[in-house]
């Protein structure tokens, strides 16, 4: 028989519509290879709640255009009032991130550990500005905090750097943590394109979003930078915490002379020997693993470890389906 | 307090030796981090045993030029007679891979499984052979058989495949397994050397050895990529089902072929959707993650998921540090 798991989420936007259509296609699968059974017994939305006690049905959520013509939501119930109150495994927080406060989900992420929920999420807010104490207060009820969809999606760095290199010490890490910024660099040095020009480019094939400040920027990279290091490195760092500089000012004189010497141009986060974190513009040699191969949209992040020298890895570091098989990762290991 | 672990060792070469000295110089760190002091009972070698029942003193081990010389020498004693009668938790193998039968390591797997011993190893042959007969025998004892440093060395390509990407299962797999034929087939891309000048080159730099068959002929790959391909996709494959064909034939002519097109020719190993392997010379676009910057010596493995698409992997896959940090990795792993 498979263990029982009750999940309440939040955010029903690409990636908890996403994880929905897992749920629904693996249901199956994750019984048989991992003894699970996953009962998703809240959505909570901005304006109210999707909610049946024991377990809503996946193939009518999954089906609903609008969850809010379902018979089970409840307009106007916040999560804020009912988490701590209903009865559900793990938390799984999948709403935008807000990079100045990370509310709600802080709040959000407080309660349901308090009232003894794991939380899993795939915003990285609370974890940019309050790593720490949101790990201390796990710690103290006992709980998890999952958060592989934070950075590099479905790209497994967290697991890695929390337990696949157990006792190999990560000593440096240089990460491609933004697929909009990589993918200007890339377009810029492949078509030679006016930053101008590739930036449009990327807005009009969904690579980047209207305001594009938080990838161009590096704002973006550098929550994602301290969420890793921290993790890796044992660090107790928040965004402010980081040195950052955008590629706004990179020109393509700047990129040719680069190619000329053999190297390309990468928006690179850096987490050094010393627990130091910048994320700035920084010349690769390009027939390299962190150079011209990772190309359009993709990320790699590279660990410097002590008795191995360098791990890569590298892989699609967005798109819903992609972070919410990251959650699903993480849902799967908390439940072990 | 530290949890005690005791360990029983077999095989004092390159990567004993290295572990060795890994658990002298981090035995302060393992207990603080992992909470877990591992305790070196015995190290098996080919004409006897170091035995201390209480423990040996890893400082005069790592310290002594030969442990021949030692007083906890016991020559004649054989892991074979001794690893039964031993209380220990965890027999870690580390002797040299005998790639036809998987003896001995293949009784000592079974006498340690069998009087309840973990198993740990870097030592592939018992795996490419009898994957799925020990992983039966360990599961049916309620003990874990562990071997992150058999395939990749310290590359967590076995702790990805199997917790890594839960819920997204790995449909296709290829890869760079073998860092001997890697080398010399970038020396003959880079420097238009032909195959015999590299593999003498190779030699001479200690990258080959004496006799390079196993190595060029794609017979390490192929035992490596049995292992990989049975944990990620579930198979019970052995090395006698891989369709194997070696570097020998490759010429300057076909490597400027492609390079011309923009590939490079890579030695891989492919499991496929239908889980049929094979390792083979194949084209690789040059500018792509498992093309031209895989330089030298280096591995790589491409995951092709089902929600996320590839993710790979690379880094050093071999040497005695680099298998004895996954070694350490996968015995924090089994006792945590």
């Amino acid at each position: 028989m498979a263990k029982l798991v009750k999940i309440g989420m939040a955010g029903y936007g690409t990636v908890g519509k996403a994880l929905v259509q897992v749920l629904k296609a693996k249901k199956k699968a994750i019984a048989e290879k991992y003894g699970l059974e996953f009962t998703l017994v809240t959505i909570f939305e901005y304006d109210g709640m999707l909610h049946a006690p024991k377990g809503l049905a996946i193939d009518a959520v999954a089906a609903a255009p609008n969850i809010r013509s379902l018979p089970e939501w409840q307009a106007g119930k916040m999560a804020g009032d009912e988490i701590e109150k209903q009865q559900f495994d793990i938390f799984v927080d999948m709403t935008p991130t807000n990079i100045k406060t990370a509310e709600p989900a802080i709040t959000h992420f407080k309660r349901a550990l308090l009232s003894g929920k794991h939380v899993v999420t795939s915003n990285k807010g609370p974890l940019m500005l309050f790593f720490d104490e949101v790990m201390s207060l796990a710690k103290k009820q006992g709980k998890q905090v999952m958060y592989e969809a934070t950075v590099g999606s479905a790209i497994p760095v967290i697991h890695e750097a929390q337990s696949g290199l157990n006792g190999n010490p990560i000593i440096r890490i240089e990460a491609i943590l933004n697929g909009t910024s990589n993918y200007i660099l890339t377009r810029m040095a492949t078509e030679m394109m006016d930053f101008e020009v590739a930036l449009k480019e990327a807005q009009e094939r969904g690579y980047a979003e209207a305001d594009p400040t938080l990838d161009i920027g590096g704002h973006d990279a550098a929550g994602k930078l301290v969420i890793l290091a921290n993790t890796a490195m044992g660090l107790k760092k928040t965004i402010n915490d980081v040195k950052t500089e955008g590629i706004e000012h990179i020109t393509l004189d700047a990129i040719a002379m680069a190619e000329k010497e053999g190297f390309v141009i990468k928006h690179l986060g850096i987490a050094d020997e010393h627990g130091n974190l910048e994320v700035r513009p920084k010349l690769v040699p390009k027939n390299s693993p962190m150079g011209a191969a990772i190309t359009g949209s993709l990320n790699a992040y590279k660990f410097v470890t002590e008795l191995a020298k360098d791990i890569i890895i590298s892989g699609r570091g967005a798109g819903g389906m992609e972070a919410a098989a990251a959650v699903l990762s993480d849902m799967i290991n908390v439940s072990k």
